[in-house]
């Protein structure tokens, strides 16, 4: 669990107290609520008459968020922006897609309001379920786990001949954040050649960056293309006919950003013609798919229910993160994974 | 490609040149034998009437082998005691189960026999086979690429927290050789607790090594104990109901080394019970299982035809770490994954 020292370990000093209402939509079971409780002590805690049981939920305006002061779960845009008091939203996903406007932006920079996710709490389970996804590809696990010939079928050769390894392999990662980072460190060992895409690369960065103007020939020297970028205005169908048809023959496409970044038909029209290899999703538009969408028999098109994010303890981990943040909050320290 | 440049590279000095005939009696592409061919020149390649079309076959005596000097393939024991001339068997397989024997090995040193196989052109594949066994498991993708319910449903919230990750988790692996200290460098960025069973620790090991007596608290903590044993009388059903037992409850097994480590009929009894939390295996015995095999239906174990070895332009990498191998079997200094 992270941060649960802190966690524990978080006392207010007297002198420091100023009371305030945090608003929290986000649906806790009793073990992680007493966390959140003890830790924001003597500061008080509101909640929405019916809280969301998803992280992935968007919540609706509710008469008590008018006085908050901090709101942590996934408020609207509209009673964020009604919400006269509020100083700071702590969102318990990793993305922000409503917030990510001009308009959001701008009228978040008038009030001084302070965005924040929990990109820190799934770095580390987006990050190995991406590699999850790598490492079945390469060892063809979904047709090898099917396949019960002995060494002596022509199957059995196809497969393991088929059977491939990440080591040297070129991977080009879209949308350089918590976790690519974590997934760069996680791909050290298999020594490959990696290169990201960052909307404004800001110089810390631990591989070469690329900006979208010269993505092409890394893209088509890749045989992995991640994506993990938010759904925004500029990445709505950044993945389209043209990228996928610019890509190396072959190649394998992940997703585990948000669905509405790909043109699904042309992500089908690029699988079944044979031009991609495989393509790994966790995100897709809409989720989960109508029973009759096509990508769900596309060839070599694996789909998990957005289950990246998943992990035991991940309420506490949300609770943890936030009252990190809220120490620092409190302290007027920067806040972690500020994202506005 | 292992070993490429060295193969490219690789002349012979005519005063070093003694002619001998190397029996070869893996079936390889014109490709791969022309590497062979041209590496070895003017020693002599001879070949069995019918070769062997799997690294994993066992060759029957032909009536040429008597001639060799060397064997790169799957000679039989009963052919290799017989051939009087020979001084050296490279094995195209990591297993060498049939040589490791102690009558083998008395016979061998007697008679001053080298026993080189294969394990370094394995250790790639089949640590990311490891690894891609581990990762899927976390990531539970066997059910999760066959769930399509939205987040509001029980079924997807159940998945999503029992989604987990490697990081910190602690690790048993049962074998340490090439392949253990590959998979231990793969898994350094998930900061685990690792321990490994050696049959004679050497002092050279990167992680705590433990010999079998020592093993029962290891396996009482491991998450996960993977079992890389290869095959003879020492190893033969290591895995049995007592140390089945003795594993941590929910722990997961994974077994890439030889199927007859394991009682299979102990190991579907644990999972049946609920006890073991799942098994993975590339390796049974025999392969492939008969059809009406109980592990077979046994629920969370996960079966891969002994494709864990394979890689693409595995003929040239074999062929390649051979010629590695036979340079420094002219030159008379120590061979390469030497096992007897």
């Amino acid at each position: 669990m992270l941060f649960g020292a802190a966690c524990a370990m978080f006392f207010l000093c007297p002198e420091s107290f100023v009371p305030m209402q945090i608003f929290c939509d986000y649906h806790l079971e009793p073990g992680p609520l007493k966390i959140l409780e003890e830790s924001v002590r003597p500061h008080k805690l509101i909640f929405p008459i019916k809280r969301e049981t998803s992280v992935l939920a968007t919540g609706q305006t509710d008469p008590s968020f008018a006085q908050a002061d901090i709101a942590f779960g996934q408020p609207s845009v509209a009673s964020v922006l009604k919400a006269e008091r509020l100083g700071w939203i702590h969102l318990t996903s990793a993305g922000y897609t409503r917030y990510d406007t001009p308009e959001f932006r701008a009228a978040a920079q008038a009030r001084r309001l302070i965005v924040t996710n929990s990109s820190r709490v799934y770095a580390e389970p987006c990050a190995e379920h991406l590699f999850a996804f790598m490492m079945a590809q390469a060892r063809k696990l979904p047709i090898a786990l099917q396949t019960r010939g002995g060494s002596d079928t022509p199957q059995w050769a196809q497969l393991r001949s088929a059977s491939s390894c990440l080591q040297y392999q070129r991977v080009v990662i879209l949308g350089y954040g918590s976790i690519a980072i974590r997934l760069i460190q996680m791909l050290a060992p298999f020594r490959m050649e990696i290169t990201a895409l960052r909307r404004q690369p800001k110089g810390d960065e631990t591989i070469p960056i690329v900006t979208a103007e010269a993505l092409p020939p890394a893209l088509a020297a890749a045989d992995h293309v991640i994506n993990i970028l938010p759904d925004n205005a500029d990445s709505r169908h950044f993945i389209d006919e043209k990228r996928l048809a610019g890509m190396k023959p072959g190649a394998i496409f992940y997703n585990i950003g948000r669905g509405a970044t790909v043109n699904q038909d042309d992500l089908a029209a690029s699988l079944h013609s044979g031009h991609l290899g495989a393509a790994w999703l966790d995100v897709t538009d809409p989720e989960p798919l109508p029973d009759d969408h096509p990508l769900l028999t596309t060839p070599n098109c694996y789909i998990t229910p957005h289950t990246a994010g998943g992990h035991p303890h991940e309420s506490e981990s949300l609770v943890c993160h936030f009252v990190e943040n809220f120490q620092r909050y409190l302290k007027q320290t920067p806040l972690l994974d500020r994202v506005i």
